[in-house]
C-alpha cells in the first residue's frame, strides 16, 4: 500500500500487550496514523514517499507525561533543598503571584514544550492557569496536551470553571489539546467547590486532574478535619471515577487502594518530585499488582527540575527497588509501559496513542544507540530505563508529522526561546 | 604572566572551602597546572597562547569517580531486575569466567574511558583484573586512575599481590595511573590473605580499595562467623586507616561509624548501584555530619548501568531526601563537593586535584548551559545536581591537555570503539 512515511530501525518496541521486540523492523505511516509495522520483507508491502532509516536505534511510542505544570519551567531551580512549606510559601507562591500572567504562561510553556520534544514526550497532562496560554504552545509545538484549568478557593473558584467550559467549546475539534478541570487539591478546594466542579465535569463529560495524598500532612489534616483520608473524602463526594487522574497518591492505605481500584481512578506517579520534596514513596508495587492504572509524571520543573521522563523512569525503578529491598521490584519493562501505554490509559487516550499499532495516531520517537553510554545493547528495555538520557532522542513524530529531526525541533525556534528565557529574571 | 590556556565562562565553580561562585570568570593554565583564576579585569594579568571562551557555561573541576569496575562496561545491561545472588551467580560471574581476559579488559576499558570523558569524569578508582590492561586505556585516554588489582581467595591470592607490587614499580613515575591493592571483600578474602595484603600495603605505602558492608547479608554472615560487623572485623585486623577506601558502606551501625571516623577511613558512596541492587541506603547524612570523607562512585556498568556521575549526583540527593523524609537532607552543594573535592580526598589526591586552585593540576570540565532543560539558571549547583546530564559536558581538560573539545574526544577513536563494542556478544 501507499504511505507517507516509513521509519526503519534496529529495535521496534510497539509496547503492545506482549511487549514484542521487532528486530530490524519498520513502522509505516499514512497521514496522521500508523498503517502497519513489521520486519524483514514485509516492508515491501509499503511504498512510502519518505523513508527515515534510523539504523542502530530504538523506535517506540512517544512518551506520555501524566502530570506537569509546564509553565513552571521558568521557575526551574529557583529554590531547592528546602522544607516544603518554606519552598511554597516563601519562594514558589510569591514568584507565581508576582510573575505569572497570560504572557508568562505562553512563553514559559513554549520553553517547556521545547524541552519535552527534545526529551521524547509527545503528550502531556498540564495543570496551571490561563488556559488559552497553556493551549497555544502545545498547538504551536505540535504536541498533544490535556489542558487542566487549575481551580483554587482563594483564586478562581467560579471563573476557573467558566473558563474551562468556555475553552472546552472553543477547542472542541482541536487535534492536539483538550480542556479539562483541575481542582488543585482537597486542602485548597472546599467541599462546595469540589461538588460544583464535579457537576460540571459530569455534565460536560470532562476529565478531572487533582493532587491527592501527596504528603503525610495532607492525610493527617484531612483525618483531623473530616475523620477520613483524602481518598475516602473524595469518594464520599462521588468525585472518584475512571475520569479522575490523581497525581502523586503517595500516602494510600489499604482502603484507599481498594477505592482506587473499584472506582477505576487513574494515578500519575511522580517519583523524582516525591523524592526531591521528600514526600515519600508511593505504593507503586501494590498498585500495579492490584491492576490500578499508573502512568509517570515529571511534575513541574520547580520540583524535578526537568521535564525529562527518562530521568523519572530511572528514578522510578531505582526508588522502588531500594524501598522494597527487592531488586526485582518494578522491572524495566513495567517502567517503560507506565511511560507509554500506561500514561495513555491514565489520560483516557489509549485508543489513540501509547503504542505503535495500525489505526493508532502516529506518535513515534527514535532513540540513537550509537553512543558510548549505550554500548553494547543486550536488552532495549533495560537501556531505556537505566542508560538512555533525553539527549539520545533523535527524532520525534506526532500525528504523522516530524516535529524533531536529528535533534532539530521543526515547530519551535530554539534559539529564540533560549534567548527570551535568559532575559527572564526573578 | 604567560600561560598556555585560558578558559573563560559564566560560572566558575572552583569548589574551594567557601564554595565561591566566580561570575564571568576565567581559569589560567600553564603546562599541566592551574596558575590562576579570577574575574573581570584580572584576566589582563595573563597572556595565553590559547583562549577558550565557553560563554554561558559552568567551569569546574573534573569529576572523581571513587568506585568502578571500568571493564564491566561490556556487561552493561546484561542482566537486570534480578535478585543479587541470581544476578551474580547465573549472569555476571559466568560471563566474567567466560570472557574476561587481558584483551577484554583493555577493549572494554577503552569504552569505559570514552564514556567517562564524555561524562566529565577525569579521575576514577578502578577495581578489576589484569592490571596492565586496566592501566593502558586510562593512559591512552589521558585520564587519571587508581588501578586496584582485585584479589580473591578463589582466584589470585598470591599472584594478585605480586602483580600489584610489580606493576606499582613499573608505573611508579606515571602521571596518570597508580597501582593499588583491592582485596574484594571480607567474604571473598580470608583473614590470612587480608593480613598479607595489609602487610604489603604498609610496606609499599599503597592504598587499599575494598567493598565493605554492601548488603545486610554480608553483615549478618560476618556477625554469625566472627561475632563482629565487617567494619569491626577489619578493624581488628588493623586494616582500617586513612589509606583504606571502603566502597558502599551501606549497613553501618553507630560503632562502625565511630571506627570509620577514628581511623580516617574513606567512603565511596554508590547511590544508583545501592538502589538498583536494593542493597539499601547508606547513612550518608550521619557520615557527613561526623566529618567522615565521602565521595561518589558509579560502581560498574553492570549495576548502574552507566559511568555517569551526574546521574549518581542526582540519585544521591533524591534518595537521601526521601529516605530521611527531609527535603533539606544532602543539599546540591554537598553533592557537588562529594563528586569533586570529596572524591579527591577519598583517593588521597586532594593536594593535586578536586578543586580549581593555583598550583593544582589542570583537570577542568565545562558544561554548556544553552539548553532548554537548563534554562533559566538561578543556581549553578542546583543545575549540576538536578538538571545537567552527561551530554551537557562540552570540554574536558586533564593535566592541562584538552582531551575533549566540543564533545569530540581527542585521545580515543570513538567510532572505532563503538564498532568494536557492537561486535562483542555474550
Amino acid at each position: 500500500m501507499q504511505c507517507d512515511l516509513i521509519i526503519k530501525g534496529k529495535y521496534i518496541l510497539p509496547m503492545d500487550d506482549k511487549l514484542t521486540v521487532i528486530k530490524n523492523g519498520f513502522v509505516a505511516v499514512l497521514e496522521n496514523k500508523i498503517v502497519g509495522l513489521g520486519a524483514g520483507d514485509e516492508i515491501k508491502n509499503y511504498q512510502a514517499k519518505e523513508t527515515i532509516d534510523v539504523g542502530n536505534s530504538i523506535v517506540m511510542p512517544g512518551l506520555v507525561n501524566t502530570h506537569t505544570h509546564a509553565a513552571m519551567a521558568y521557575f526551574r531551580g529557583l529554590a531547592d533543598d528546602l522544607p516544603l512549606d518554606i519552598w511554597l510559601n516563601q519562594h514558589i507562591w510569591p514568584a507565581e503571584a508576582k510573575y505569572v500572567n497570560a504572557e508568562f504562561v505562553k512563553q514559559a510553556g513554549e520553553l517547556a514544550c521545547l524541552e519535552m520534544i527534545k526529551a521524547g514526550v509527545t503528550t502531556y497532562n498540564d495543570m496551571y492557569f490561563f488556559g488559552k496560554s497553556m493551549a497555544e504552545p502545545a498547538i504551536r509545538a505540535g504536541l498533544r496536551a490535556l489542558i487542566g484549568i487549575t481551580i483554587l478557593d482563594f483564586k478562581n473558584p467560579t471563573e476557573g470553571i467558566g473558563e474551562a467550559v468556555s475553552l472546552a467549546k472553543q477547542y472542541k475539534n482541536n487535534e492536539f489539546v483538550k480542556i479539562i478541570l483541575a481542582p488543585h487539591a482537597i486542602y485548597t478546594c472546599s467541599k462546595e467547590n469540589l461538588l460544583k466542579i464535579k457537576a460540571v465535569a459530569d455534565a460536560e463529560n470532562m476529565r478531572l486532574h487533582i493532587h491527592v495524598s501527596e504528603t503525610k500532612k495532607e492525610v493527617d489534616d484531612c483525618l483531623s478535619a473530616h475523620g477520613k483520608t483524602p481518598v475516602e473524602y473524595l469518594d464520599e463526594l462521588e468525585m472518584l471515577s475512571d475520569r479522575l487522574m490523581a497525581a502523586h497518591s503517595v500516602w494510600l492505605n489499604d482502603n484507599d487502594l481498594e477505592i482506587y481500584k473499584n472506582r477505576g481512578v487513574k494515578v500519575a506517579h511522580c517519583p523524582i518530585s516525591n523524592m526531591k520534596l521528600a514526600s515519600g514513596a508511593a505504593p507503586l508495587k501494590r498498585m500495579l499488582e492490584m491492576g490500578i492504572t499508573v502512568g509517570l509524571g515529571t511534575d513541574g520543573a520547580a520540583s524535578n527540575n526537568t521535564l525529562d521522563l527518562f530521568s523519572d523512569m530511572r528514578a522510578c525503578a531505582l526508588m522502588h527497588k531500594v524501598n522494597n529491598f527487592d531488586p526485582t521490584a518494578i522491572s524495566a519493562k513495567e517502567v517503560v509501559k507506565m511511560a507509554t501505554i500506561g500514561g495513555a490509559k491514565v489520560l483516557g487516550m489509549d485508543k489513540e496513542i501509547g503504542s505503535l499499532q495500525a489505526g493508532k495516531k502516529a506518535d513515534i520517537i527514535t532513540i540513537n544507540l550509537n553512543k558510548p553510554h549505550l554500548a553494547p545493547v543486550y536488552n532495549p528495555y533495560s537501556h531505556l530505563v537505566y542508560c538512555v538520557s533525553h539527549d539520545d532522542v533523535e527524532n520525534v513524530i506526532v500525528n504523522g508529522k516530524v516535529i524533531m529531526k536529528n535533534r532539530e525541533v521543526k515547530t519551535l525556534d530554539e534559539e529564540k526561546i533560549l534567548k527570551r528565557t535568559s532575559g527572564f529574571t526573578v
